[in-house]
């Protein structure tokens, strides 16, 4: 007897996971992290308030959410200044991220993306058989004008921007993306992804272009307003996009506390103020233990540093299995030569101790490893 | 200058919403629904417990969800008495539904459903192209054989079978429905929606193929356990298509708390037999409401009835739209001869005062706008 056809584009897919989550690990292993900071979430939690509104929305949970998360859309309309028809929600920046790819990638179509760029981006692009055109880091940075460059000449749908960058922490200023938005060729649209802009300077995030046209910004509720756990990104773009995610998403994905929960999170600037503070004073501390332990930390503007092990991806490999090993979860670059360096997400200074005291053995167990 | 280029596909899809929110109807009206008697939510709620495990989550939000959704996936495996292999959980039964459109339907591969069976099935399967044939309804329940007949003659890549069905309530019982099953055609995947299997009697449910291969069965958290908010839908299926799930859905889709709350909800099943208990005398008491107006409820193994109005779609369209003009939110089927009817969904006594106090006048009103 035969099963079900599958398409033979996803016949072709690689059962492959774009991440592998701490739990996963920590089955594997037999034991709970004791630290855990390898997904860039918020170790200092959502604000007291989002708690108390998901608290208060227990008991309606027999409700499905608005599908149109209207007054979410509002309040995020006005909160960043433009239309709320300008503003689409969804199941997480990956939920957009999909739809997008669905939108504007058939088979064979080209997109352009930095090697070793956010690896969920490809994975939905590789899922609805769009052709990566990767370009390298240049100085730990996203190189914009190899971007555009290529976008060009492979007449690309999409190009991925993330600023400030994931994994390495790094950022163009506003003034350099605005130059790379003029530039951007006609008929490809630029996916910026703001998930960590809320950590950056004033300076780096570029005022929004009232006709969109030529690009399309996404932001999370998943790193700053601590929500990881609720699944709600947006994104800002030209009306006639953001409308057109209503042909393909699904339109009662998004959980009622979930809209709750990003009602009053954005209703709490005071709280977000206090998290980019300390969020800041996590960067210099984690900074500081790396270069207590003769390594170096590159400049960050998102709520993770990446610091260089000083060698090659072999070595900082190494020393990520052995802070795993001693219960520190942790996560690296893919790619070389940004695969030198491990990325750790700042927490809260009392957490920061186990980090701290694993290091040192962790650099020294890396090093008996590979001299083995 | 150009915009982003969709897909052609995208580009021919329609701007359709497979169902308006009662908030958007609110939103409409300017008047708050009374009773929240159209979406076949479980107006009974959730489980007290489930309460407790979403409070409980409300400060870890912070976390990613499980992106293997592991210990929901062992628990309904045992509680299901298959393997946790051939579990898949997801963004709600809507969620499951759109990956698996996805991973079987491509542009033009024809698929069978029942016309005026469930529209966000026909939304999926149109949105990735795929070619919807329609067999009627007999006698108000959906045609086994004619799904069947149809299949075999278009070379189905899927048949939908709602069962108890939506929006109708009628059932099969399990030893049609594995009749059914023995003659899917090789190839095709019935696709077996049980979103109201709980509140069925014991006889509808077939016993699980322990191999799969021909069909596949989504249940969801949102009915009976109370949960729409929460969006959590599971398939059981052959592991083989479980893991191609892999290959496409979005991996940190999850919200936590809905992982916790669906565990909570699986472990209080003593709560769930009240609520079914609940379920099935607020059926008999609207079908007495129908009665008692001189309209006829169709027999329900759902959490609603369909009741038949006496005439066509336009005097059930004109009761609902007296009905909803009374605060009384409700829904009707979509296609002839099915929309002669109105759909109420079951609830607490004490509210449904509401929809018995509105039915008389709203009979009336609508008799009225016709003769008119």
């Amino acid at each position: 007897m035969t099963g079900p056809r599958l398409t033979p584009l996803v016949q072709s897919l690689p059962a492959t996971v774009p991440f592998v989550g701490p739990e996963a690990q920590e089955r594997a292993s037999g034991r709970r992290f004791v630290a855990r900071r390898g997904a860039n979430e918020s170790l200092f939690g959502p604000s007291p308030k989002v708690g108390d509104a998901i608290r208060d929305a227990a008991t309606g949970t027999w409700k499905y959410g608005d599908p149109e998360s209207f007054e979410l859309k509002q309040m995020l309309g006005g909160h960043l200044g433009v239309a709320p028809e300008c503003v689409a929600v969804g199941e997480g920046i990956d939920g957009l991220l999909g739809y997008l790819a669905r939108m504007c990638v058939a088979e064979g179509d080209s997109v352009v993306t930095s090697d070793g760029a956010y690896p969920t981006f490809n994975y939905h692009v590789n899922g609805f058989g769009g052709v990566l055109h990767k370009v390298p880091y240049r100085d730990d940075r996203e190189d914009l004008g190899a971007l555009i460059a290529k976008a060009a000449e492979v007449e690309a749908k999409l190009i991925y921007l993330s600023n400030p960058d994931n994994p390495m922490g790094t950022w163009h200023d506003a003034e350099a993306v605005n130059g790379m938005i003029d530039h951007v060729p006609d008929g490809t649209l630029l996916v910026l992804d703001e998930a960590y802009a809320e950590f950056a300077p004033d300076s780096t995030v570029p005022e929004l272009d009232p006709d969109f046209l030529r690009f399309f910004l996404r932001r999370s509720f998943s790193k700053a307003y601590g929500l990881a756990g609720m699944r709600i990104g947006y994104a800002i773009g030209h009306p006639d996009l953001i409308r057109s995610f209503d042909k393909v998403r699904n339109h009662f994905g998004m959980c009622r506390p979930s809209q709750w929960a990003a009602l009053a999170a954005l209703n709490d600037q005071a709280y977000l103020g206090e998290v980019v503070a300390k969020v800041t004073a996590s960067r210099e501390h984690i900074s500081n233990i790396a270069r207590d332990n003769g390594l170096t930390p590159l400049p960050s503007a998102t709520n993770f540093v990446a610091i260089d092990c000083g060698s090659d991806g072999t070595l900082a490999k190494a020393v990520l299995d052995a802070l795993i090993s001693k219960g520190v979860f942790v996560r690296m670059p893919l790619v070389a030569p940004q695969n030198r360096c491990i990325r750790v997400t700042c927490g809260p200074e009392a957490e920061m101790s186990a980090f701290a005291k694993a290091l040192p053995a962790a650099l020294e167990a890396a090093k008996n490893h590979i001299s083995a």
